[in-house]
């Protein structure tokens, strides 16, 4: 069996117009010319191109390149550990084999992007965007790294490498990207990126790290928004359980931005602005004794006029007329004082945000009882009571009967309002728990979502992969076994192709140079591998998904990062126009993603070029 | 139903002497003082202990505290986002409103343990401790952190506290702890953290984040050293995967701890010092055309005196002898050209350190003959080449084929020690692979492991707890009506008892103030809550699990933190004392937990008197 050589290909006429003749003042195609004369064109043209004097490979202009300027006025990401030392050593090793074989100036294009979609799934949201781009606009390596670096490298390394480790940034790289927040389908690359081969290459691993988690727990988060719907109030409390600190910090995040409510996190609320939430837990409550321990007992009126003298005494009272009330009869005798005495305190503490955890003793027998004691004095006192969290037991069982209790109370004692407390449960809580308790029934306001959430329990790990799709204009393909690790070759633009409905209807990648979809104009879509599956489609929209996040100099317009609140609405938007099925838990219906009729013959006269032949004997 | 009143206990004679009666000038109980007079005897007799002035809630105090400087010269957590903020809100306002109830300054005691193993094993292995002692070193809120709580909080929150919390450290905590790298089992607390309530009441969430996915990782990196045997090298590889930077970080970190020998991170080499492995990815490989873009031709001999003026040639020159020998013939036919001028640049590159991945086009048909014959002409020139990596396929069987290969080469041109390179395998392995692997037969010296290793796939969370055991010297216990979920109340200390054949056969729980158990003694063991699983246990070695880590200013003896090297030796040597069937990965014998008589006494006096008796109508 023989491998063909790449060398060796004549390129088919219908190929030229699409991926071989750039837009440059001297035009190369390596059928024609060889691929040294090729490069160095490619690098004549981007030097032309940029307006830039060609970079070189010169210790001395690398070492007196400015430093620790960064590119742009980006501030670095989030997590300070994010830097270009962040990386695995292949990416370093490959950096100096590519120096010494003087590829480093190669222009590379690589794509970003899964295979498959999470925790079985049809559709997956694209976060850690705006990392990637401070990463990028700040990636330098410090001198200290790089004195790791040489310390770990063979001696017999050259020194002129590590000076140029010293000089290179991102100065030269282009990063086209889809929005963050955006509803994302395998093999659509979520990120292109370009530049010198030694560089995006070096890129890879950190970028890796921060879109892999951040799309997988965005997507688990809208997962669970879908599955307990838009009026439920959702909270992450993952951070103790995450990996690492900064699998809390970044799930906080990820998590808001994919639809949750609020974080227990303080210190992502305090990065992100994202709202906290939080409470006592069952610590809490067991530290204290009885009421007798309360030494300041007096709280004033919600008016800041009045005040009561012996707020203790008069929870005492409504704790009466409860257990003497007729409807509660029976229902409770005595309930547990260290958890009154809790209660009380965190009322005195709170009186505007009074919320009690009733799960310590026993919920129905003890903690709402205590609760609505506490509550119908502060009640009284011209406050507005918040509600309870459960933390255990049947929470579509309990919430329903301490739903019943707080009505009776406000029917009993004619409290307006107080059948309408919130009740929060927050044990164990998933995806799968959500959608059996509304098929139970439950009066559960909101969830606290821990676990599950932040470590993605269902699936823990997205393979986002980083792959070289050309090399100085000429397409490279990556050949599987496995029909999903076949790469697209080339750089390609992407487009969102809407039906007469308004719902997305394909995602279409073309050859960069073709021109794009028009909008009631009929176009071919193929399915990139399976010759029959192809349909023909008339767009009454056409998005362009990528937009250029890092122009480095290139002089391309550089979209500006929207905020994290901007990308949340942007998921909300999508996940909102999506055709439901697509999105929904149980056997969701696959989105369409397609190639061009022009890339599909490309792919398929590449990958029959590359495949070696089989021989049975 | 009635549910008991803690402060009306009568504490049974037996029980003074071991839980309440303290080692202090004033000796105070709970059945005899109020708790109002206890706590203050309580909070006179620490300040007597410790030789302090008392701690008092004035705000002109607390503010005058020296800022910034930190309790002892150790440094903060790896990850600087490990601040005092990092933490859960309910931590915040539960400090609020026990500093409101002046019980800010109760002595309290949690202790820190998980209730199941994971992975469906039965040990864990304890780490994050250098990080946790390090953040409670440091311990402290900036101004900033406290403004921004300010801001978050209602605002009827009294000023006093914020000033308060800025002034707090962990200067009255003391931390006494398993050595890290420990095998640890359920139940048994990893951790005991005493001090001022709202001080160690703050560290929860934060101490549970550093040692959850610490001790998880490790765990797991362990199982996969007890599957891979002791004489293959392990790599992680796994930091693309993680769950964002700082999981890739702690990944390496804690995956060397528990018997990896290398990682893949730049980053966590340079911090930790763990060795770094890597070389090239497919990207590499393809990013090649052929040898003619190879300009630098000559490659020096190992001895730096001779030089080779074409190493190209003679690379050509060495896949023409192999593919003429008699044994290859009709094995391969053409290799695929752009690999082999990837090896060849990669071999100019790293003559001494060559490796290469040989599965982007065929193993056996391109990637290991063109391997050879680069390593064959590397070896001629005095260069010990390294190696193969496989990245996809059926491991097992390239494996063996490859070596055949090898061996074939080694007699064929009489080139000593090339039977024995070295194979890596990294292609999604996890414990059931590796398992798999040694059950088929296979020739892989190195495995590298990603995804399924540092996420934590087959079960990505452990679920320490952090729990109230203690306060002002009374016992907290917490009930469940899930037996692992009730809590063993009281300050204790753990040993852990050796057998006769040197393997340790049960660990102890005891009363802080009963006496240890002592060498040829007979003592009671008792399973902490089934009355009948009991056994007297003459223990050939005795070892006192808990050291005092954190002492904060109380002048307790501190242990030093141990390298990271010397925790990995740790863990290695206590893996390597277990008895074989309580770690193997198959149906593993639970490793025994046991109180003493007295400690279960006590709990089960305690249980009976805090749980409701039910009435079924």
């Amino acid at each position: 069996m023989e491998l063909l050589d790449r060398t060796k290909l004549t390129i088919p006429p219908f190929e030229r117009d699409n991926f071989l003749e750039m837009s440059n003042p001297v035009s190369c195609s390596y059928s024609k010319v060889d691929p040294g004369t090729a490069r160095a064109i490619r690098k004549l043209n981007d030097g032309l191109r940029n307006g830039l004097a060609l970079p070189v490979k010169d210790e001395q202009v690398a070492v007196n390149t400015p430093r620790g300027n960064p590119l742009s006025e980006l501030k670095g990401p989030t997590n300070p550990m994010v830097t270009a030392l962040l990386t695995d050593m292949y990416q370093i090793t490959m950096a100096y084999a590519y120096w010494r074989a003087d590829k480093h100036l190669d222009e590379a294009v690589f794509d970003l992007f899964h295979r498959n979609n999470p925790f079985g799934g049809e559709y997956t949201i694209f976060a850690g965007l705006e990392e990637c781009i401070k990463f990028a606009a700040n990636f330098r390596f410090k001198d200290y790294e790089v004195d790791y670096v040489r310390s770990i490298m063979p001696p017999s390394c050259e020194e002129g490498f590590f000076n140029y480790l010293r000089g290179i940034d991102c100065s030269n790289v282009n990063i086209h990207a889809i929005a963050e927040g955006s509803i994302v389908f395998p093999r659509v690359p979520m990120m292109r990126v370009e530049g010198p081969l030694l560089v995006v290459q070096l890129l890879e691993t950190t970028l890796l790290t921060l879109v892999n988690y951040a799309s997988l727990v965005a997507t688990n988060a809208a997962r669970h928004r879908q599955v307990a719907g838009n009026s439920k109030i959702l909270l992450e409390f993952g951070l103790r359980r995450a990996q690492g600190p900064d699998g809390g910090i970044s799930a906080s995040k990820y998590c808001y931005l994919g639809g949750f409510d609020a974080t227990s996190n303080l210190d992502a609320g305090r990065r992100f602005g994202i709202p906290v939430r939080g409470t006592h837990s069952h610590a809490f409550i067991s530290s204290f004794v009885s009421s007798d321990e309360i030494t300041q007992r007096s709280l004033a009126y919600a008016n800041k006029i009045d005040s009561c003298d012996d707020f203790v005494g008069l929870i005492q009272y409504w704790l009466s007329k409860i257990q003497e009330a007729d409807f509660f009869q029976g229902k409770f005798s005595e309930t547990n004082h260290s958890e009154l005495a809790a209660f009380t305190s965190y009322a005195l503490a709170f009186p505007t945000e009074f919320v009690s955890l009733v799960d310590t003793y026993d919920v129905m027998r003890s903690g709402v009882p205590n609760f609505c004691a506490v509550a119908l004095a502060l009640q009284q006192l011209g406050y507005k009571p918040k509600g309870i969290r459960l933390d255990s037991g049947d929470l579509s069982y309990l919430s329903i009967e301490a739903r019943k209790f707080f009505v009776a109370i406000e029917k009993q004692f004619a409290m307006p309002g107080f059948g309408k407390l919130s009740i929060t449960a927050s044990n164990d809580i998933n995806e799968d728990t959500l959608d059996a308790l509304n098929k139970q029934g439950h009066e559960i306001n909101a969830f606290g979502i821990g676990t599950h959430l932040v470590t993605c329990y269902k699936q823990p790990a997205l393979g986002c992969v980083y792959k070289l799709v050309e090399v100085n204009g000429q397409p490279r393909i990556k050949l599987s076994e496995d029909l999903s690790k076949v790469t697209i070759p080339g750089k390609k633009q992407c487009y969102r192709l809407y039906g007469k409905e308004g719902f997305p209807m394909v995602d279409l990648m073309v050859g960069e140079n073709e021109p794009p979809p028009k909008v009631q104009e009929r176009i071919l879509c193929r399915h990139p591998f399976l010759e029959s599956k192809r349909a023909y489609v008339v767009p009454q929209k056409v998005e362009a998904l990528y937009k250029c996040y890092w122009a480095g100099k290139s002089g391309l317009q550089q979209e500006p990062l929207p905020s994290l609140e901007s990308s949340r609405h942007h998921c909300q938007h999508q996940l909102a126009t999506m055709r439901p099925d697509h999105i929904r838990s149980l056997y969701p219906t696959p989105y369409k993603v397609s190639v061009s009729g022009k890339l599909y013959d490309y792919i398929h006269f590449l990958w029959l070029n590359e495949a070696p032949i089989g021989e049975l004997h």
